[in-house]
């Protein structure tokens, strides 16, 4: 399996964006130039990381809207479904585990933790609720390779280190603190506050103009 | 107000977040090499950041961690707030408007908004639930100038022009859509399909080994 460029990555759930975008306005077919446009992108870029499909564009109609969608899905993985634990049920956690746009991308959440005993046996959007001292055990059981981690900042580094004993080989964390993990784990943030900094000081520096 | 690299911004949260556990550990000074260790980042790259706080790093002490978080709070606008409205009171917006990580960063959400009449006139965490219809009147009376959205992917843009048309400044889009608006209205994306299309094919790569 070739690894594809992190950037590219990136860009291709927003191709598929457009791409549903086209598919509702009943298209079949859609240029390179079209998707750069509608993606904001430049069209050599869209080009180049639409090649990574392995779909052809046609000279005058261009992709096929539904073979390059499931071609995006598959270079994902998003046609498969990988099962994945989530630790921390507080506001953020409990919509996460209501969140169908995530079975939509491959993700199934098939397990919640948490510490607090309220939580513990409850099902939350259908999700079980258990305690974090099981997560070694469920997962070995399970064989359950993701973990999402939703838990206040100072205790993400407890928890990742509980999710790579048990055998979690691919880390989502939402939280802002910076985990360290062995160089084999997968690590990938959804880091909230540094596009919230972004936002915040723009704003500042075009209010004091 | 000097402008800051976009790359400096998105850092100066880690920071702060490395800061607060010197401080929980009792510490009141720290120096670069130790914040860089903490936050995984070279420590060439964390003093250049950490100079445009125009906190000074003592030689032997190093910063002051009090006024260096205090410092970086001010450059993001953290220590004021602001008000902001969200839009699309589903899952990930109904937890937004319950998550108090915001308001501890200066963003205070004082009004939600949703088309669905069921929600209308509920209260969630708090916040009043408006129609949507109501968000320009609103808008200029409250003097808000951020909008959240939180709205299914292919009602993005309709909620974006909406925000526009109010006068709102800053968009905050937690969907994949990319939105087309202004050039003088700031547009920040919390992208998290992004990331899970990176965590899932870094994970396929690794399986297929």
């Amino acid at each position: 399996m070739d690894k594809i460029p992190t950037s590219t990555l990136k860009r291709l759930p927003q191709y598929l964006e457009v791409l549903k975008q086209f598919s509702r306005a009943g298209l079949k077919e859609v240029s390179a130039t079209k998707i750069s446009v509608f993606a904001d992108l430049h069209q050599t870029l869209v080009r180049k990381d639409l090649s990574y499909t392995g779909i052809s564009n046609v000279p005058q109609s261009g992709y096929n809207i539904r073979k390059l969608a499931k071609a995006i899905e598959d270079l994902l993985n998003w046609s498969d479904t990988s099962s994945s634990y989530l630790v921390g049920v507080g506001h953020l956690g409990s919509a996460l585990l209501g969140y169908q746009e995530f079975s939509q991308r491959g993700l199934n959440i098939v397990g919640a933790f948490d510490n607090d005993t309220e939580k513990i046996g409850t099902t939350i959007h259908g999700v079980p609720v258990h305690s974090l001292l099981d997560i070694t055990s469920m997962a070995h059981k399970q064989g359950v390779h993701i973990g999402i981690i939703t838990v206040p900042p100072e205790a993400a580094q407890l928890v990742a280190d509980l999710m790579v004993h048990s055998g979690i080989k691919a880390i989502w964390n939402f939280t802002p603190h910076k985990i360290h993990v062995p160089s084999d784990i997968i690590v990938e943030y959804v880091d909230m506050f540094a596009s919230l900094a972004v936002l915040s000081r723009r704003l500042a520096e075009k209010e004091a103009h």
